[in-house]
């Protein structure tokens, strides 16, 4: 790789940690750069260093935010008493892009994994504890993943707000819209099975 | 996608003006360099501002360089009779890779195009011209594209270059190595005919 400078070099070499970038693509990467306006290349080195200086977690739903309140918490047509529990911000961002929940949100910042050393105290569901019950909470959406892991962490909440007069609702499991049945496994098709409607 | 806070989305749309990074792939960069240690995200910002300040053009060769003069062109071990004559950096990188070429290289920093506004004073040939008839020069090996324009800017070296004494030759072109037959355009299966070898 010596036919480049090594400004070009190192510039590869760190684009190539970036997650599914690889050698030729980090090459082809360093390339643009060094032909771009260099306004456009100095935009890109300021927005990494702003972000890392910047993002914080949102006190209220440890939602990203680059204030001490996030713009959902800060959102006064938002619905306060529903809060949607996540494992992580991007699960956040894949309900936020369906545009169908209008309450807040708890992330938990990861599910219970006793093998992985993760205990409840290792996640943040104190916090969502105390929230729930501080305030006039109506229902409470637990939207974790729908592997082990999330299973149990689900079941676990569920649980400690048992007898609280708070609904506790689970996402529906079942086949995805658009899907092919022939592929479905069988765990989902259980699901999908248990959780029907009438029409 | 006012999902994420400000800080976050202004770095997915710089990233996105890269070539080949999409709006989701900006968005998995971006989260990972969010999680990603400060020193790693700083080593990116300061690479790619870097890499602006510091690279230019050699002044002899015009391969990109940090220094005056490129390493092929400081490296004492290399053929100063011999220059390989390419459009752009990408194709010295290509030719460095294979090994084979142990001489110097110009760099054209393009190919005839007359269509497109740009003629011999657009590309470096008088440099090249001078750099041929005032060394001792072997031999000029034109490594310009295949296409219209490169074959042209080839032609064009070859006819100023002719009665100089200097051996000028162009790469071969045939079919590529592990192709298969059927494959292989009409234009390139000509060549490679024309240019067959006894075994």
């Amino acid at each position: 790789m010596n036919y480049y400078p090594e400004s070009i070099l190192k510039l590869i070499q760190s684009l190539s940690t970036l997650p599914g970038i690889g050698r030729k693509t980090a090459e082809r990467l360093a390339l643009h750069i060094l032909h771009a306006p260099l306004h456009e290349a100095e935009a890109i080195a300021s927005d990494i260093l702003e972000l890392k200086k910047r993002v914080k977690l949102c006190v209220r739903c440890f939602a990203l935010s680059d204030t001490e309140h996030c713009q959902i918490c800060s959102n006064i047509n938002r619905d306060r008493s529903l809060i949607c529990v996540v494992e992580n911000p991007t699960d956040m961002a894949a309900i936020e892009k369906s545009g169908v929940f209008h309450g807040h949100y708890h992330i938990l910042g990861g599910a219970l994994s006793p093998m992985d050393g993760i205990g409840p105290d290792e996640i943040r569901l104190r916090e969502l504890f105390l929230r729930a019950r501080a305030k006039d909470i109506r229902e409470v959406i637990i939207a974790t993943g729908t592997d082990v892991e999330g299973e149990s962490t689900a079941s676990y909440i569920a649980d400690n707000l048992k007898n609280t007069g708070i609904t506790v609702s689970r996402i529906a499991s079942g086949v995805p819209m658009g899907g092919d049945l022939q592929y479905v496994d069988q765990v989902t098709m259980q699901r999908a099975m248990e959780g029907r409607r009438g029409f």
